[in-house]
């Protein structure tokens, strides 16, 4: 579907933009260090919970593809997010996006009084918001990678239809929980804050609007329901100031969207039809 | 490298044993039911974790490969287990067995004081613990299938090793804990009680004991530290309670393990190589 061809543009080492003046604003020694990689969606995630809880930490950019020993301390694969803790010795550290954002769930409601969830008079609320997050793991960021490094039309049909649907059966959960709980979080509802949904599934939704829009000429119509709430999305504070500019992205997925081969341990997932790592 | 050959058994549909007491002390009507099949690992998890916490509930057997209306309505995917409420009009539900985990844990903390995680003052331990449960996921359980799975001894090499290598990665996740985290919590420590990584592990764990062990000559070293912790699991009464007589795991399983075409959800992933369902 795409006409342009691979101009075999690199990955980007350094935030742009508002993700930069945001990583400046936390380039100093700190209690938490994050690894992360500019253009990382799961890098993103952590990075978002930071910024919305308003924990402090500074911002480490590694080369997740070279893997400088510093980073394979932290996360044995060598994958970011990576979260160093250095007020212990010998020093700690976590990986695995949904892990990481789970321990940032505990801290803030402990430390902060904060949450991502439905407070704990509404468990089946809860419940409900880990089911939209469980949905997007499961479906809607594999059928992006898969739609994203399909090369023959039939493949980019065969995956924008399971993009959209990952979106539509998430378009359900929120529906589900809007009818079902008497918690309205997320900013699926207008004027809320962010939900752990909202943060799991913001970055590779933001990358449908430039990456996915760029290589695959994907659209939502406007004034749809979820175009709306996707707008809502990548303007919410905490999100934007996360983001690099959109060349940032579209240079850094040139090697997704031409499938150059071993991209990255996701990317080749994806072409064995295999689980993400 | 199994010589048997397919004898065309079926699943059961009702529980034995010990999980056949179990089921009949919760055979009646209660606010909580769990939709559930004899066999299913899946639902193992919430059924153990229901005993664990000892939280009142009623069990509901289902045939997950008919899938009854009543199973869809519970979960849209047909698959169990499910949970349903029958306090509330219309009546809620949840499916998704680490989802429906996260809600048990959530509801025994707030109403019972439990919890299958280190306490809110650990909570670093309580990420180590959810850093294990995601290794499960990821890794152990889908190397269950492909092994259990496998026709030809090449396949079925490449699946012990698997397997094996999935269990050292708990393994080292066990030890990195007890060195990195103040709380002993599971029963990789003698003495203690059920961690959530117990509970997420533990069925397939404990059908490596009798369908592995029967189908494929897989056994673990007398003695070895994860044996012992295997034998301290499967003899955890929480656990216990929930297992039927070895006949009912060898003859559900004979599906499995003569890759029979179209046994499960599960078994067409592992198939395909794709994520499970």
């Amino acid at each position: 579907m795409s006409h342009k061809a691979d101009s075999g543009k690199s990955y980007h080492l350094k935030c742009t933009g508002d993700a930069l003046s945001t990583a400046d604003a936390h380039s100093k020694p700190n209690d938490l260090t994050l690894f992360g990689s500019c253009f990382c969606p799961f890098v993103q995630r952590v990075w978002v919970a930071l910024e919305e809880f308003g924990i402090d930490y500074q911002v480490h950019e590694v080369d997740p593809y070279k893997k400088p020993p510093e980073l394979l301390e932290v996360s044995p694969k060598g994958l970011v997010p990576g979260l160093k803790f250095n007020n212990t010795t010998p020093s700690k550290s976590l990986n695995e996006s949904t892990v990481i954002l789970e321990y940032l769930e505990d801290l803030a409601n402990r430390d902060l009084g904060k949450s991502l969830l439905p407070p704990t008079s509404d468990l089946y609320g809860r419940a409900l918001v880990r089911l939209q997050a469980d949905h997007v793991n499961r479906n809607l960021v594999p059928a992006f990678y898969k739609y994203l490094q399909a090369q023959d039309i039939d493949k980019q049909i065969e995956g924008v239809k399971e993009f959209l649907s990952s979106i539509e059966g998430l378009v359900q959960l929120f529906e589900r929980a809007e009818k079902e709980s008497d918690s309205k979080v997320g900013l699926w509802h207008a004027g809320n804050s962010l939900s752990l949904a909202d943060v799991v599934a913001g970055p590779w939704l933001f990358r449908a609007t430039n990456v996915l829009k760029h290589y695959r000429g994907f659209t939502l119509p406007e004034g749809d329901k979820f175009r709306v709430y996707l707008d809502r999305l990548v303007n919410y504070p905490a999100f934007k100031r996360t983001c690099s500019t959109e060349e940032l992205y579209l240079e850094s997925y040139e090697r997704y969207a031409y499938n150059r081969p071993n991209t990255s341990q996701v990317a080749n997932a994806i072409n064995l039809g295999r689980a993400l790592p």
